[in-house]
């Protein structure tokens, strides 16, 4: 294989690119993990002089790495980026940058386009590459392949499209579909606890497990994006694809192998069994203040905050209700997957605490503070049989102390460069995904939408996201904060 | 039933008196959780003015108890406290003794008598005190009840012999024959831990535990217990009742309730399915520099370190060894239960780490930081597939600071005067136990014994132990230290 790549951006001068795809290079630049021959070629339809370009990634590099900034590295890196203008989704311009590329990068070089424009130019500008046969590799020497931001679609249709569209130029295994939810430790961990480990799988099941909640909080409101998050919603923005790969990852059987096909075959067959989803027993909620943001609609309905209840129709799950609750503007920024397990069968310490304990919660802390979390009765000291829910902890930043927890999008643009494609969406994943979502996201966009809940910016949702839960007897729970911040 | 209670403590002179048993009656007097009209009536050999006693007792409380004295309290606490001195295993003086006592306390006071005397002293008071009817109760109105110390017993005919003599004079109901390890709040916990949690049971057994250690080691040698030690040695000392009776706790089937005797039955049922120990399979050693001290024979064969490995043969447990270890003038004062789980079945993160994970441990630490720590394998961030083994942790310290946690004798004096036998040994139990040890106690004893090993003062022990383990492709593990303590 060649051993020399070209990254090519399209959309570079975006947010993106700046905050996160650059510095995430330099980063692995700098733990030496990039190809030795590596070109960067940024593009966008803005005018830039390459020192131009370099000088605004450095401002990037400089403000979002995690890594302090080594100006000699900087300068050895920056050597291998360039900028060249165009619009890819129009055929010229894009014959332009395909000259420009040949120039730069020796012959036969790999390449990894990254789609990070706006959704809508994805169909044209990889039509361009099929018209230009830029995405034919040479078997065994040359590899194309493409990373293709989120949104993924804006509906099963829409999602569907797009897929026969990537799919008539590249191949599925040259498509990378990036969920940045996946790249996080945390979200990767999920595996290693489950199959790295033999205590916890023997519970993982209805026998055992109460029921299984995933909460994914921002404390941020809707910003400057309000013109965007407008179109699109909680649900399309975080349900479709954050929480259900999430949940995907908690609920699927274990895969006989890391092989990506076996880990995404098992993440699509649960995901196929969840039960279709009645939007009437679903939440969506706005936060009081949304509609006089910038960009938003004045009578907008869109959602910024839903809470839903999953079931999952096979063996392992079956009466076990996911709770997915996700939204904006909220108390904390908190992300969170908690596993409730059952009460003990049997009580044999008496009627102590109103014969019940709390149950045992085991709570995996995507952010802020990544860790773990398990709570279990303890025998109050001093006491013969009262009892108390306490707290096992663990905090990657104690036990990894030497590391520095690496940004999502280093590992998924690493994966990508490796050709591994294990943490990306296959077709089939963000399709089931969207059959899920699609019925529940129509119901709330129609006419007959039941009206939305409010809540206030600050608070930890609307009171109906509480009473989905008290309705079957649960409550939302919180593992991984401190109990002084909930509620 | 009789409001009105006499504490006779035999033996009133002796260190436990005053280093554990009146602190710990005075504790309970703090919190107000003694019968509101108590006598402690202390009786031994040397002649003390009442005055003098109290005034003893009153440093053994200044020095021992956990609470910061309370001259107050203190002062009307030890109105309460008597002193008559007599050889309780002579009659004549015991008649003595039970004028003092009809003296002092209310017509129809429940008596609790606390044999604190040398061992060969047990059968001559017990058999006086039924000689002067001092065991008779008066069913509903008043109780007598006996607490009889360590050692219960030299081997399984002397135990017999005990149990005979004090059931020919007490029913079992009003015996407690004490081991304070069981008064531990963790050794208490342990029962917390397995049964008022659902997640723990279903992986105790031979499908997911691997094996478990039980390990008591002191950082103390003989010392000036040299005469005494030398005729006891470390498994009539610690293992025939302080391990054996942890490793009930730990392997026992779930009692239906915690009544005394439904807890009784399956640490009995337990220990009766352990499999004869094979003598010639126990390490039994003895630290250099033991035959030098006071009171110890020169030659002495007494071992003051042992490791052995139990099998119980049931359902639950076949296959799993229980090993055992402890002893004196060791590297650390540490006791610790250990659950070493199984490997995962299968392996599917490829051979990154030989093929294997470091199990999954649990570790309950009874002494000194009280606790539970978990370890299992966590992915090393910024690795693809790297992992390493990581500890949950929990400090009862931390969990429940606001309590002083109570020495193991202030629940066990204050389950004998509310009459719940639980934590207390039945003579079955006793029984069970002596006819585990007693063949091998006596090989070791005998003329055919295999040599003593040897280790170091300081060190971990001998390398026999470490053998024994290594025969199984095992090793001693301490979850509960710091790792650079171990090794």
């Amino acid at each position: 294989m060649s051993e020399s790549t070209t990254v090519v951006i399209f959309g570079a001068s975006g947010d993106l690119t700046k905050r996160k795809l650059v510095p995430a290079l330099y980063n692995l630049y700098l733990k030496k993990r990039l190809p030795e021959k590596l070109n960067v070629v940024g593009i966008s339809r803005t005018v830039f002089s390459h020192e131009e370009w370099r000088s605004r990634m450095r401002e990037g590099v400089e403000e979002f790495s995690e890594n302090t900034f080594d100006e000699k590295a900087w300068n050895t890196f920056a050597d291998q980026l360039w900028y060249t203008p165009g619009n890819a989704d129009q055929l010229p311009d894009l014959k332009e940058i395909l000259a420009f590329l040949s120039e730069k990068e020796e012959k036969n070089a790999n390449r990894l386009y990254y789609l990070s424009v706006a959704p809508d130019l994805y169909i044209p500008i990889v039509q361009n590459l099929g018209q230009l046969d830029m995405a034919r590799e040479k078997e065994g020497k040359v590899w194309r392949r493409i990373v293709i931001e989120k949104p993924f679609g804006t509906d099963l249709k829409s999602a569907q499209d797009l897929n026969a569209e990537v799919q008539s130029v590249f191949r599925e295994e040259q498509v990378y579909r990036i969920d940045h939810y996946l790249g996080k430790e945390t979200a990767q961990n999920i595996m290693f606890l489950r199959f790295a480990n033999a205590i916890f799988e023997p519970i993982w099941n209805r026998n055992y497990v109460d029921s299984v909640q995933i909460t994914a909080l921002e404390q941020v409101d809707v910003g400057h994006r309000g013109a965007y998050y407008d179109t699109s919603g909680v649900l399309r923005d975080m349900f479709q694809n954050h929480l259900l790969q999430i949940m995907a990852l908690i609920a699927m059987e274990p895969p006989a192998s890391m092989e990506p096909d076996a880990l995404r075959n098992e993440k699509t067959k649960v995901l196929s069994a969840v039960r279709p989803i009645d939007p009437f027993d679903t939440i969506c909620a706005q936060y009081n203040g949304y509609r006089k943001t910038k960009g938003v609609a004045k009578d907008s309905h869109t959602p910024t905050y839903a809470a839903l209840k999953l079931n999952i129709d096979n063996w392992r799950w079956q009466g076990v209700p996911f709770y997915l609750r996700s939204g904006k503007a909220l108390n904390r920024k908190v992300t969170e997957i908690t596993v409730v397990f059952r009460q003990p069968p049997h009580m044999m310490f008496g009627n102590q605490n109103g014969g019940n304990f709390t149950p045992n919660v085991l709570s995996i802390c995507v952010q802020p503070d990544e860790g773990i979390h398990l709570s279990f009765e303890a025998k109050v000291p001093d006491s013969p049989r009262q009892t108390r829910s306490v707290d096992m902890e663990f905090h990657y930043a104690d036990a990894f102390s030497e590391y520095v927890i690496p940004e999502a999008y280093e590992r998924l643009l690493l994966d990508a460069l490796i050709g591994d494609p294990s943490l990306f969406t296959r077709s089939d994943g963000i399709e089931v995904s969207w059959k899920l979502m699609d019925p529940v996201i129509q119901v709330w966009e129609s006419a007959e939408a039941p009206e939305l809940a409010t809540y206030k910016p600050g608070s930890w949702g609307p009171d109906e996201s509480d009473e989905l839960l008290a309705d079957d007897g649960r409550t939302w729970r919180l593992g991984c904060l401190d109990d002084e911040v909930i509620g």
